[in-house]
C-alpha cells in the first residue's frame, strides 16, 4: 500500500545560485533543506560561463545527487528544482528545471506555481507551429521566450512573463545569468540572500531560493522578498532589478503559515514558526475547551499546539508518537489491522492519553479520514473525550495557484457542515481557527495581504475554464 | 561526508510471532517499529512447520522486505532481527537471525545484548573442533545449543545459556516452536504480547518484541517482560516458562528510558514518555537557571525538556528544527560551512532565540563536539545566554552490555569535570541530572534496579578482559 | 577500462507494429532482435487508440523492458528504438524515440540515419522561435511536421520529408496510425512483413523493422522493403502507400552487408549471409595465399571466412575464440598483461595455430589497433605466417548518413598504404577485397545500387559543412 | 519466462593466485574466463598475509566484481569460485568460497565437484555437535579439517581428504598459503601455471584453475595438471606438492570435452578444440549421410560440424543463427510464437535452408525438447530433409560427480530408443557418436582415463544411497 496522506501538498520549490565555484553543490544543499516542498523529482542545471549541464531524477535529493554526479554539473551559476510527488511513468518528462535552446541561446527554467492561463497560451503557440515534449505549463514559458521578438534575454522575458497569468515563481539560468521573477500578486514565496565573498578577489554569492530555510544550510544571509510583478537579473554587470508588470493587489497563500512552509523559515517576511504559535493562541481564545492535556498531531501541528497550550494554561502532552522510518509504500497484512495506515506513522500512547480529556490540534483537515482514525486511537487508547481544534478555517475550495487539492467533492468541509464533520471524526466537539482569527495570525494587512481562496472560494484572478484544464495539463511545478 | 552523530546506540532488536498466517508480515511489521534500534541491516527467519526459510540484508526494514521478498518466507512462526549501523563489507555475514542446521535440527537465532564472555567460550568451542563464519557472539550460542547433551532442546537451550554471560535477550526459532529468553540479570528489555484469535477456530498469536511500540502497529496486547532469567517456550503444547537460572539481582539498562527506547513504549513496565517526563522536572529541580525559554534538542530532548518547562515554569520553544529528510552521508562543499554537519539535522530558529535567555536540554552528552557546535549555533542566531540542561549523568565508562559506546578516552566527561565540559561547549551554565535524580524518576528499586554503569563505573557482573576483547569479536547483535 | 572495439558502429534500429493486441510486447521482441544495431539506450512508444505512452531509458532491451514496464505502454499500435553506445549524462535526453504534442495532435518518432542538412534547418527553426530539448536531428522533423501547412498529417510529413536531406529510415506513431518512411537514396534499409490474424476477426498485423531478423522472432513474414522516397502509412483504412519524393539513385549503404546487419536478415533485397560468403569467395580469388589453415576473427569474420576457406581450398579452423561474456567496462591489471583487451575477447588456440600457416579473415580494419593485437597473439601462439584478408575495400572516408565514423586522421587506410598497413599489423602479406570486386558480391546493379562512399571518398549527396557541423550534433540515430 | 536450455551444466570453476600483488585482481579475470562454468554466483577471498577479506554475491563475475569491491580483497593470495545457475533465495548461503575461522586458523575454500559420501559424513559430524550453516558438501571439508587431530593443516587437509569421496577439485586459502587437490580418480579438470616475476626481486607467481584458458587471460603459462590424488600446496617455503591417496584407476569426466570446456583449453593434457574436431570427424566416419550442407548447432556443435564437414566433403554453412545478447529471463507474448523459447536464441536462415538436405550437428541431447523445436525450425525455413548427428552416445544416466543432470526419467535416451528419439524430434535420420569413437576421440587410454557412466551407467565409485540424497543436499559446487 501507498502511505496514506490527507496533508495538501506544496508544489515545488526552486533555488538559483550566482557566483560560486561550487554552484551546484550549493544549488544540492538548497534543495535539501526545500525538500518537504516535493519529494517526488530534483533536477540542477549548471553553467561554467558557457555550456549548460542538467542533471534530473525521480526521487529524493540526497539519492540523486552524489559526489560523481555533481561532478557533471560544474560551474560558478546553477538553479534547482524539487517537484512534488505523483506516480506514473512520464514524470521524469515533467521534472525541471527545463533545459532547451532557442534563439536567445541556451536556457534553462524552473518554477514554482500554476499558471492558469497555460491552456490558453498552449493552444496559440500549438497553432503557431510550437512542439511541445512536455504536459508541464512551465514548457510554455520558454516556447513564449523563444517566440518573444524582443531583442535582449531580459526584454523577452519580461515580455513572456506578462503573458501569463497565476502563480509562479520562476529562476533562469543562461550560460552567464541568473534570472528570478515573482507573479505580480505574489502567490509563491521568493527570497534573496547572499554569502560574502570569503576573499579578496572572490564578489559575493547572490542566492534565490523558495524558503529562508535554504539559506541557513549554505551559509547565506537573507536579505529580502524578490517582490510581485519583479524580475531581477544578476550577471557579469552586477544585480539589476525591473518591475516587469504594475503591481496588483497582493495575494501571498496563507496556507505557507498554516503548513507548507518549514517551521524556521521567513515567508512573506514573517517567522512562520510565530505566525503558527499565533494561530494556536488565537484558536485558544475562539475556541477554548475544557480539557486536560493539549496532544499536537505531529508534526505540522506542535507549533500551534504549543500556543493553544500557553493560551489555555492546558498542559501539553505528546500523546501521539510519530515514526520517522515511515518508507513511501508499504505492506499491508492481509488480516487488517485497524487504522494500519495511521499507525504506521503515528503512535498512541496510552499512559499520557489514558481517562484523560483531550484536545487535539492539527493545522488542516483535508478529507477528514485520517482525522477519523486519528480521534479513534486516541479515544482507544482511553481517552475520555477527544476535542480536535484546527489552527485554519475549514478548507471549501481547490487552490490553481500550485497547490495540490483533492477536487471540491472530496473537500469534507466543501460538502459537510462542522458539526457533521465532528460526527464523521468521532470527536467531542470540533472547532476550526475564524479567517479573521487566521489573517490576524499571519498578519494580514501589515506588509502583505494573503490569498484565502480555500477557504472563501473568492478567487484573487480569473479561473474560468481553469478547473476543466487542471487534469490534462500537469500543474508541473 | 558520513552524518555525524554523537549519540550512543542500541545495537538491536528482536521480534518473534507465533501462530499466525502471515507471520514473517508481522516480523517485518515489528521490526519496522523497532527500527531506531539498528539501521544497519534487518532479517527474518520463518517456518512453514517443517521448512526454515531466511532473507536478511544491510539496510532499511521497509526497503529489505518487498512484497515479493516477504512471498519467499512463508509460514506462521517467524522471528526477526535489525542491527545497528557500522560499515564494511562483511557486515552482512554478522546481519541476524543466523540460521543453522545441527543434530538439534534446524534453528534460527537473533539475540540482542552482547556476552561477556563470548571470547572464552568460543576458544574452548574452537578447541573442539567447532568452525565460526561469522564474528558474532551469536555463533557461540548456537554451537552451545549443538553440543549440549541434553536430549531436548529446550533442556539444551536452558544449558547453553547457563554458559554465556552478560546482557541478552534471545528469540529463537525451530520448525515448530518460538524460544525467548532474557539474561538473568535483565539488562536488555523483552516483552510478551498477544493478538486475539480472530476467529473461533484460531488460537491467538503470541508475540515477543524488544518493545512494546512493535505490538501496537500489529494491533497486540502487551502481556508482561519476559523476566530475567526467564525461557519461554512457544509450541504446539501452548506456553511454557521456566526459569534456567537462579534469579541474580536485577540490572536493567537505565538507558533505555533515558535515550534507546522509543517515546510511545514500555520498557521494564515503566511508559517511556513518563520516565523522561520526570527526568526532566527532576532536573529543573536540581538545577534551576533563570531563563526566558526551554528549547529541547529534537527529537530525543523534547520530553524531557516539557517537564523541565512545566517544573520551572519557564515557556518551551522549538528554537531548533529537525530536518526530517537527514540521509545516510552527505557531500559537503569544500569551502567549509561552519557547523555543517551539526545544521543538516538542526536549524536554529532565530526569530525564537534572539535575544533570549535559552535553557537547552538535551538527553545525553558523550563526546560533547555536537553540543558544542549547537551551543555555537544558538548563540550565533542571537541567544543572549545559552544555559545547558542534560536529562542524565555525566556518561564515564564505556558499556559492555550491547551498547555501541566510544572507548573512555572519548568520552567526554571520563576526561574532564562538569565545568571543564561547560567551557569546551561554550555555554554559560551546564548541569546534569543527579544519579538519584534519575533513578528516582526511572522509578528504581520499585520493581527494577537498574544498570547506571555508564555513570558509574560499578559493573554489575565480571568484566575483566573485555574491554580488551571487544575490538576482536563483533558486539554482534 | 571500457572494453577496446575497433568495429564502426551501427547507429540504430526502428521497429514499428501496427494492429496486435501486444503491440509494445511484439516491439520488445523486435527490438531485443535488432540490439545488435545499439546498444546504449532503447525505448518503445504505443498506443491504445487515444493515448501514447513512452518509455526509454539507458541500457540492453532485455533489461530495460520488464513486464511491469511493458504494462505501462499498452495499446494495439507501438514503434520502437534501440541506439548505439555513447558516453555521458544527456545521453537519455536523445534516447528516442522522441514524443511531443503539436498541433498535428500527439506524434512519437523513431529514426535511423542522419540528417546532413540538420544544421542548416534547426538555423531556420531556431530563428522562427521553435526551441529545442535534444542535440538529436530528429527533433527537427518533428518540428518541420509541427510547423507545416499540410492539412493532414500524411501531407505534413511528405511536406516535412521532403524538406530534410541526408539518411533516414523513420517511423512515427500516432493515436490511431504508424508511418513508415525512407530516404530517396534508400541509405538505410526499411523492410515491412505481416503476421496473420489469428481469429476470424482479428486483421493482419502489419509491422516494419530495419531488418527482417526482428520479423523472425515474432512470427511475421517478410513481405518487402519500404522503398526509397516512399511513405507507407497504415491505419483504420488500411495500408497506404505514396512516394513523397522523385525516385533519385539509389545508394544503400553497403556496410550492412559487409558487417553491420545480422547474417541472418534480408537487407536491400539480398540475404546478407550469402552476400559474406560471395565475398569471402571473390576475396580469395582476387587475393590467393599458400596456406594451411584459414582462421576467421570472430564473430563477424566467420561467414565470409568459410567462403575464402570453400574457394581456396584451405581448411577452415576455430583458432580464435571469442568470449561470450564480455561485459562493457572492465578492470585492469596495474602490471599490464600485453594485449589485455582484444584477449579479454578473444583467445588464441596454440594447438590449432602452432607451426601453421594461417590466412586471418576479417571484415573490416577501421584503425589497425585491434588487428595489430590480433596478428601478435595469433603469431605469439606459434604461428609460422600470418597472412591477413579483409573482406571489404580499405576505409579511407568517414561516412554521414548514419555510421559512427572516426574522423579521416583516425582511419589507418586513409594515412597508409596498404604495405604500410600490413607493416604495422604486422602481418606477411594483406590484402583487402577489391571495390569491384564488393559490389559484385553484394549484387551492386542488380535490383539495388550501393553508396560506398567509405572507400572511395565519393558522396552521393551534398556534404559541404557537414563534417564541421558533426560534433556539435548528435547523430542521434 | 526463464531461457529454457536442454544442456547439462557444469557445476562450478575454481582458481588460485599465489604470490601476486594483484592477486584478486587475476582472481577475477581468472573466473571471467571461467564464466561458462557457472553464472550464477561468484566470489573471491584474498588474503594479506594475515587477513582474509571475501566478497561474494549472485550474478556474472564482470558485475560482481569492480574496482571498489575488488579494493575490498586486497592481497597477494586469492582463490575464486563460479557457480552454476540455480533459484531461490538462499542460493547466496551457498556461494563459494566458503570461509571461516577454527583451531587450525581462518581458511577459505572453494570447491569443484560433488561428494558423494557427503551426507553420511555430514550426519557424524552433525552427532559430534557440529552445526551446519549451508546445504553445501563444501561445508562438511571444512568441518573435517577443523576437528582433524593432525597439527598442521598440511595433515590435517590431506587426513580430510581421504574421509571423503567422489569428485572434487579443491583450492583453499589461508593467510600464507594456497592448497590445491584433486580427488583420486581425477573426475574434474585443475591445472597450474605461472607467471614469470616480472623484476628480480619478485618470484613467479603460482596459478590454479579449472581451465588453461584462464591463464591465457593472465599471461601464465600452463605447467601441468594438479595429478588425481595430489595436495600441492604453495607457501613462503615454495611448491610442495604430495599424494595424500593411493592412485586409483583414472576416470576424468569425457564430458568437460565434449560440451563443458571452452574451445580453447587444454584439459586431461588434451587440447579441446581437437578432441571435438576428432568427433565430428569420427562421427562422419560412422554414420555417414547423403546431404548438401551441414549445419552446426552454435555454438557448442561448431567444432564437431567442422570436423564432420572435412571427413565427409559436405560443405559447412551457418544455417542457424544466434543472438548473443540473450539474457535469463525473457517476456513471452500471450499469443504463443511457435517454438519462442529456441528462436530468441537461434534463428534459422531460409536462404541458407531452402531446398537442402541439412545435416544438424549438435553435441548432445538431454530431453531432446529443444532438438525437436530446432529441427522443426529448420524444416519450416524449407529444408528439404534433416539429418540429425550428436557428437557423443546416447545420455542415458545421471552424473553424481558435479554435473547437473535430470533425473533419468527425464533424460529421453534413457526412455527411447535411437529411432523413437528421432521420431520424437522429427528428424528424417538420427545417430550418435558411438561410445568407442568418442574414447578414441578423446584419446581414452593414452594418457588418461575416462568415466562415462552418464552413457553407461557403470559408475566408478560406490554410489549407493546418493541419489536418494541427492534432492536433499545442494551439490554445491
Amino acid at each position: 500500500m501507498l502511505i496514506p496522506s490527507d496533508k495538501l501538498r506544496e508544489e515545488c520549490g526552486v533555488v538559483a545560485i550566482y557566483g560560486h565555484p561550487e554552484a551546484s553543490k550549493l544549488a544540492y544543499l538548497s534543495l535539501y533543506a526545500l525538500q518537504h516542498r516535493g519529494q517526488e523529482s530534483a533536477g540542477i542545471a549548471a553553467s561554467n560561463g558557457e555550456q549548460l549541464q542538467l542533471h534530473k531524477a525521480m526521487g529524493l535529493v540526497s539519492d540523486i545527487f552524489t559526489a560523481d554526479v555533481l561532478a557533471l554539473i560544474p560551474g560558478s551559476l546553477a538553479i534547482g528544482h524539487t517537484r512534488y510527488s505523483t506516480t506514473g511513468d512520464s514524470a521524469l518528462l515533467n521534472a525541471q528545471p527545463i533545459m532547451v535552446e532557442c534563439n536567445k541561446g541556451k536556457i534553462a527554467l524552473a518554477h514554482n506555481g500554476n499558471l492558469t492561463n497555460a491552456a490558453e497560451v498552449r493552444s496559440h503557440l500549438d497553432q503557431a507551429g510550437s512542439i511541445f515534449q512536455t504536459t508541464s505549463d512551465t514548457e510554455v514559458v520558454v516556447h513564449l521566450i523563444a517566440r518573444s521578438r524582443e531583442q535582449t534575454l531580459g526584454d523577452a522575458m519580461a515580455d513572456s512573463l506578462r503573458r501569463i497569468e497565476g502563480a509562479f515563481s520562476l529562476v533562469m539560468l543562461t550560460p552567464d545569468r541568473i534570472f528570478a521573477a515573482r507573479d505580480p500578486r505574489g502567490f509563491r514565496p521568493l527570497v534573496m540572500g547572499r554569502i560574502s565573498g570569503q576573499a579578496a578577489h572572490r564578489a559575493d554569492t547572490i542566492v534565490f531560493a523558495s524558503e529562508t530555510c535554504a539559506f541557513d544550510l549554505i551559509g547565506a544571509t537573507y536579505e529580502r522578498e524578490v517582490k510581485p510583478g519583479e524580475l531581477v537579473i544578476v550577471g557579469p554587470e552586477g544585480v539589476h532589478s525591473r518591475f516587469y508588470s504594475a503591481q496588483q493587489p497582493q495575494s501571498s497563500c496563507i496556507f505557507e503559515h498554516v503548513y507548507f512552509s518549514r517551521p524556521d523559515s521567513i515567508v512573506f517576511g514573517k517567522a512562520v514558526q510565530q505566525t503558527r504559535d499565533a494561530m494556536g493562541r488565537q484558536l485558544a481564545l475562539e475556541s477554548p475547551v475544557d480539557a486536560d492535556i493539549v496532544v499536537p498531531v505531529p508534526d505540522s501541528g506542535v507549533t500551534a499546539a504549543l500556543g493553544f497550550s500557553y493560551q489555555s494554561g492546558i498542559p501539553i502532552q505528546f500523546g501521539l508518537i510519530r515514526n520517522h522510518y515511515v518508507g513511501r509504500t508499504f505492506i499491508e497484512p492481509e488480516q487488517r489491522v485497524r487504522d494500519f495506515g495511521v499507525k504506521l506513522k503515528l503512535n498512541p500512547v496510552r499512559n499520557v492519553l489514558e481517562g484523560k480529556r483531550v484536545v487535539l490540534i492539527d493545522d488542516s483537515i483535508v478529507r477528514g479520514t485520517t482525522s477519523r482514525k486519528i480521534v479513534r486511537m486516541v479515544r482507544e487508547s482511553g481517552a475520555k473525550e477527544v476535542h480536535m481544534r484546527v489552527s485554519c478555517p475549514p478548507t471549501i475550495s481547490p487552490c490553481y495557484y500550485g497547490v495540490d487539492t483533492p477536487s471540491k467533492n472530496q473537500l469534507i468541509a466543501a460538502n459537510k457542515s462542522v458539526d457533521e464533520i465532528r460526527e464523521y471524526i468521532g470527536a467531542d466537539s470540533l472547532a476550526y481557527l475564524s479567517l479573521e482569527g487566521l489573517r490576524k495570525a499571519a498578519g494580514d494587512g501589515e506588509e502583505h495581504s494573503y490569498c484565502t481562496a480555500c477557504y472563501t472560494g473568492k478567487y484573487p484572478t480569473n479561473i474560468v475554464g481553469v478547473e476543466d484544464i487542471a487534469p490534462a495539463m500537469a500543474a508541473g511545478d
